[in-house]
């Protein structure tokens, strides 16, 4: 047998999500009998609202089982041009929608019909791992930012972007409600971001996956501020706000100009989406919003006892973001007092302890020179409202033990 | 407005397939109120087996619609190397097998593995046009093989690709019953392509998508060969064999450490195929076969019923292939009758004249130094028995008249 191959290099710098690992470190826990509070992942426990099944068995037994155009169907494209046109005020039309297997496959096509090698791209860190990965494997130059504390919630370190610009950088991602963080920006900071985008014409992908999962407020995309419906590339996803992540079902928007080169993609990489989850996904838009409204009633239920729970251990400090599904608590005071100066021993102490999984700033890119804190990441989404509450009980039992 | 993107250098390289223009001509014709004949589809008009579509909407229904492990679930992989094992004979187990949204991704999934910047791939020309846009997308040098008349059905010009084999060579693409040609290894081909790539030890993307359509014979697959498991990544599609072709289900199949990789970039690309969808793939491989059968004599029926039509046209002449669902006639002397040069007035004008559409040779790559006869591609996929017969009856009546 061949024991190696020769790989192409730039599979190197090809980085995965770190916190498939920790989900792993929880299976092997429950296999050996142990229960688990799986507050790592980033999927949902809540079911897809059933009208929207329904149609995709309506689509497929009517046989929408053939072959769509590369970009999608038009009356998915439409509709959602439509969904922007209300929700975000843009003017697009149908050919500015590319749909996509998926949010996360924008990522790649972003970069890949964009950058080129050596152009420098900013980035959030901590942030969604995919990025980093994908600039680095397509031979770009990944240059991070953070996000900074702020009087209710973690804002972008917008000055700290903006240092980082020089003459290599082409390209901007932004993840406002920013997952792990929940980092929102404030109207200034969609506006300074904005003229930061012009000023230095950069193309900005806008990765709104959790524009839809907004509590009390309502959600504005920088996409809205001047000059930037022809220099943003939004990546859109049907996965958090319909509770479809297994579907697979997204899309890129966008300038005609750069769709079009993404359409090519599509031609070339997965020749389109599935059919029938085509049609749901109009059905999900177009359809009874009830059903999601009841995603996030629970969702918020959950947050708040989360939020509440973990004020209340010693060492904790966490803040009640109103949106996203994530939670970034400060914990550098109850490490200290734990005697833990890692993530990775921590963590594993406290799975083996309590039963509790979470991911760790660790596993959102390597820290930022200066960091001198502590944080974690808690996802509700997967996790009920009696789980959080026994999960974490016993985060702070063994915490403050 | 922005007028223009600085796009990136490689999108200069990224192609189409071509035959999606014949689409769009043909759908103008029928807009215009004009019957169309399809022949131009590589899509199927024929329904997935109903048992099929309800193993989909009973996972659906039972919430089988959160992430799937990026590789896919463990059943389908298992499902599917148990499938190898009996129609290849293969020792793959569920590690050799990452699921993918079709059978295409795996083109780009194999080359962004294994070829640097320079390397030298050989692939098929005439052949599937995504191969030769990858190469040059991701920075290889893409060196071409043909096809050659045979007794009985074209093969593979197995001497042209021995001699283009250099130093800088490091992958082959072989698509074994082929697309557009129907071209078929015999067992001395299989034997002489295996010996080659050992002895030159290259990596071998073995495209497979229309290993079940065989009519008479069954097919042998290369990696059965001695060497070729180690040396080969299989691209396996459930479009064909099921028509599921806008299902969007496929995979990799091959060694382990490859295998790893294609699992990375999914975590990258696109995360994981469709659950549910993955789960009607399960049935589609273990379930009743007796649908499947029904396909493969139905397009049966169709390739008669072409075969027999064409060579009855003067100045045509067609073999008739025992596998996939193209016929590759030369029409060299038909064009010379009728006073055609060129394929675009050819095609247009019989598509004005009759209805008919179909590709040609120009749409599956570059014609090579020394072809001097003219080839055209029916697809008997998308059409059926009643409008084959009155298409090639019109198509006769122009092309004699
Ligand atoms: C910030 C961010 N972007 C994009 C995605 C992609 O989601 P999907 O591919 O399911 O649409 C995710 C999913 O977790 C995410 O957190
Ligand atoms: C030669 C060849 N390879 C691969 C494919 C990919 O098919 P799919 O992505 O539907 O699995 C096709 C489809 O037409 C094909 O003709």
């Amino acid at each position: 047998m061949k024991e190696r191959y020769r790989l192409a290099d730039r599979v190197d710098r090809l980085g995965v999500e770190t916190a498939f690992l920790v989900a792993a470190h929880a299976a092997a826990h429950a296999a050996a009998g142990n229960r688990v509070f799986p507050f790592h992942l980033g999927d949902m426990n809540l079911a897809t609202p059933p009208h929207i099944g329904e149609a995709a068995c309506r689509a497929l037994r009517a046989g929408k089982t053939g072959y769509t155009p590369s970009v999608g169907i038009p009356e998915l494209r439409e509709a959602l041009a439509e969904d922007f046109r209300r929700t975000r005020g843009t003017s697009y039309t149908a050919d500015h929608v590319a749909i996509q297997p998926g949010g996360k496959p924008v990522i790649a096509k972003f970069l890949l019909a964009l950058m080129n090698p050596g152009d420098e791209v900013l980035y959030p860190n901590p942030g969604f791992p995919i990025y980093e990965s994908q600039i680095q494997f397509h031979g770009g130059v990944a240059v991070p930012y953070g996000v900074v504390p702020g009087e209710t919630n973690f804002t972008f370190d917008i000055d700290g972007l903006e240092a980082s610009i020089n003459e290599r950088t082409r390209l901007l991602i932004v993840n406002d409600l920013h997952n792990p963080t929940s980092a929102e920006c404030s109207a200034e900071d969609r506006r300074r971001i904005a003229e930061l985008a012009v000023r230095h014409d950069l193309i900005v992908l806008l990765d709104e996956a959790y524009f839809d999962i907004h509590y009390d407020g309502r959600s504005t995309s920088i996409v809205s501020e001047p000059g930037m419906e022809e220099r943003s590339v939004i990546l859109y996803t049907f996965s958090k706000r319909f509770a479809m992540t297994g579907w697979r079902l997204g899309a890129a928007l966008g300038p005609k100009e750069i769709i079009s080169i993404i359409g090519k993609m599509n031609v070339n990489d997965e020749s389109c989406a599935n059919h029938f989850v085509q049609w749901a996904a109009v059905e999900a838009l177009t359809g009874d919003q009830q059903p999601v409204q009841e995603i996030l009633a629970e969702l918020q239920r959950r947050r708040d006892c989360c939020v509440d729970l973990l004020n209340d251990i010693e060492g904790v400090t966490c803040y009640r973001p109103d949106a996203t599904f994530y939670l970034w608590p400060d914990v550098t005071a109850a490490m200290a007092n734990k005697g833990f100066t890692a993530y990775q021993a921590f963590l594993s102490t406290i799975l083996q302890e309590t039963g509790v999984s979470m991911c760790a700033r660790s596993h959102f890119g390597t820290p930022l020179p200066g960091e001198d804190r502590f944080f974690l990441r808690l996802a509700y989404s997967g996790i009920g409202v009696d789980d959080i509450e026994e999960g974490l009980r016993r985060l702070k039992a063994f915490l403050e033990g």
